[in-house]
């Protein structure tokens, strides 16, 4: 095999066979295939896309480069949840939960946030004492006891995929939805789970930006699944404005328990809710998505949603106390308001402004080597669709550093369009697809 | 500036600024940016292209990475000549002596050859004594003195375009117009010459393929020399089948000074005096291309270009007996006939084929460490449109290895067609284009 006979093929539009691409992805694991001939196959695959066939080879090429983890030893149909990321997404704290609260084995590997704000690890961690690194043989035990562990991703996970990605952010080739698709569950396969959730998300906070391109990856990503043998649905949200009212590590970490709680926003409730029944769906716990439905509510009504989640924490190390006393989790030390310039309806809550206020505040990196202000964060009072008078608070901006939280101001501020009539009332779950 | 940045502008199709293109080739050719973001661009450049203005800019900051030659103690319009490279192009050695025996002043860097044959460095280099590296002084002393230099190009001329040629070569982004007009025009350009003459070859034993191709290209590259202020003239030539009969190094020496003696083949006579021509005019020593032609047509007649050859060849060492002695020329110990297999006429002799065979022989390199047996080659009797018998020795390979003559057989004989009908006439000179 020769990698300028497989850049050329690319190139001029031909499909590589399997055997191509396990070479290269192999070859390109092992330090064989210089970084320099690897970028030019992603662009001339940025141009030409890969088919069905070669996606799915791509994606179990990348898997079967690192580590998997073989959870074979817990009992039931293990179901895993990944979201394409969003601001103000912290579902994975209440919809994992609750699917364990409803039988379905949780054994997730999340990723810290590399981006406006921090990932599911970075959210846990905010959790005085919680361990989001432990052994293989704890993490699985703990699934086992208590049917739920949530964990940092082994770096070993997906191999190919890291080098890979790395080099798609610094070549201008991370916007090819085969490469997302591929990247996204080759980390999915090998992190061993049977059966699949994905909460692609669209809109200006969302890495896709519209339906359309949302939906396309939603069904690249329900076909690689399915190709590789594993129950997957792809659930397609707004991301237009964040989700909930908190942003940030430590506050959205408050705001789930508040959910769990039966407290919480009505679309962090709602999206929730809907997920964690497509999981319970997938579980095998519930034969139709309306039945699964019933048991999350009930999880949600009864409080053993919050039991599992005390569960969880417990045992990772975590003090349990934070559920009903949040003075127990980092706490801002400053904050700064936003108020309405005039009197009207909110017509829109920018997502991405309102993700690099609280980026610019201290809760996300810029460099993955930044360290995090857990307590730094919003909170949005009003969202899309409120009416406000002028001088009503409609935001908070917060953290421990003055200077950073004055950075982030503007586009808090920025984030919110005031407008003389109502807007349109747009849905939150779009779509549901690979239910069969 | 950001190199992500100008990869997703090009990428997306955007022009690029001449500060952005610029800033990159410099940095380049600094070291400050990674091999694989340079390809990722390159790739993108493929589909995207280059327009005229981003194609001059790339060529003079690819010029200015290196060193620039300076002709301006030297009086006269000097001229310059480049081919695109084929099989048997043996011109420079006779066009080069016939415009200085003109007038025109020729202070030539020629490059080596990698590929199927010998440069016209190499071709020198089987001339006992000839020494192709001479110092800068002596370069110009000599062209003040004898009208004419000919030495192997400085391998610090247009730094980035050497960078970026050979990352090109191994990512699959060498075929792209824009690219290989700037990597030629920026060593041109570099070398100095007030006047470029190209001659763009076209067929089977080039680089481009078809007409239309090498049109595009040739174009390109007289656009970028006049968009430089040079006056730049491209001639479009047939490189269907090889040009003359001999094919090789020392053997197309003895070719060269048989055309200057006025006993040379029909073709590469007919293209010499038209490039010489062209070139004698580029000098400003005619005043019509009729009476340039004229004058190179004496040069060749009277022998003076036969005795600026002998200049040539003195004045760097050589020894100028090879003149009327072939025997003090590299001579091969082995050599192999192919003959017709039936009664027909000459259809084709592929030039590619006919290529693989003399570099199979020892003629050309594989690889640039490859050392060239100068005796090495082919002789071809026959010729598109010749009319053969059975038996007919068509064409003769050889070399001091019996063996790799042996390998380079199959291909020479395979280049040969026979048909039962005579094929239809094409022309060797195709088009000249950039005449004012």
């Amino acid at each position: 095999m020769n990698m300028v006979d497989i850049i050329i093929k690319k190139r001029n539009g031909g499909k590589l066979s399997n055997e191509e691409i396990e070479w290269f992805v192999q070859a390109y694991t092992n330090g064989e295939i210089p970084d320099y001939q690897v970028s030019a196959l992603l662009m001339a695959i940025y141009y030409q896309h890969l088919d069905d066939e070669e996606t799915l080879t791509l994606t179990k090429a990348m898997q079967a480069s690192g580590t998997t983890i073989d959870l074979s030893s817990i009992p039931g149909i293990k179901v895993d949840k990944h979201s394409t990321g969003g601001i103000g997404d912290k579902t994975t704290l209440i919809v994992a939960p609750l699917a364990a609260a409803c039988g379905v084995p949780i054994a997730k590997m999340s990723g810290r946030g590399l981006g406006m704000t921090g990932g599911t690890i970075d959210k846990l961690s905010a959790i005085p004492g919680f361990e989001t690194s432990v052994e293989p043989e704890t993490f699985l035990e703990n699934v086992r006891t208590h049917g739920i562990a949530v964990v940092g991703q082994s770096a070993t996970l997906a191999k190919a995929d890291k080098l890979m990605y790395a080099l798609r952010d610094v070549t201008g080739t991370v916007e090819e939805p085969s490469l997302i698709a591929s990247s996204i569950m080759s980390k999915k396969l090998a992190s061993g789970s049977d059966a699949i959730l994905l909460d692609v998300k669209c809109g200006s906070g969302a890495f896709m930006h519209d339906e359309e391109a949302a939906a396309e990856l939603a069904d690249k990503m329900v076909r690689i699944g399915k190709g590789a043998g594993k129950r997957t649905v792809a659930v397609i949200t707004s991301m237009e404005q964040p989700l909930g009212c908190a942003v940030g590590n430590s506050c959205e970490v408050v705001e789930a328990i508040e959910t769990l709680k039966g407290r919480g926003p009505a679309d962090i409730t709602e999206l929730s809710l809907h997920l964690s029944a497509v999981m319970v769906l997938l579980g095998g716990k519930a034969a139709t998505l309306e039945e699964a439905r019933s048991m999350t509510e009930t999880a949600l009504k009864d409080g053993s949603g919050l039991v599992k989640l005390e569960e969880l924490i417990k045992a990772q190390g975590g003090d349990p106390e934070i559920l009903s006393d949040i003075t127990k989790l980092p706490r801002p030390a400053k904050a700064i308001e936003v108020r309405s310039a005039k009197d009207g309806y909110v017509a829109a809550v920018d997502a991405a402004l309102v993700g690099h206020a609280v980026q610019k505040a201290g809760a996300g990196r810029a460099r993955k080597e930044d360290e995090i202000d857990p307590s730094a964060g919003a909170y949005l009072y009003h969202k899309t669709g409120d009416q406000v008078k002028k001088g009503d608070c409609l935001a908070r901006l917060f953290g421990n550093d003055a200077d950073k939280i004055r950075d982030g101001l503007n586009d808090l501020a920025s984030a919110f369009r005031i407008e003389q009539t109502a807007p349109e009332k747009k849905p939150l779950i779009i779509d549901t697809i690979g239910l069969e």
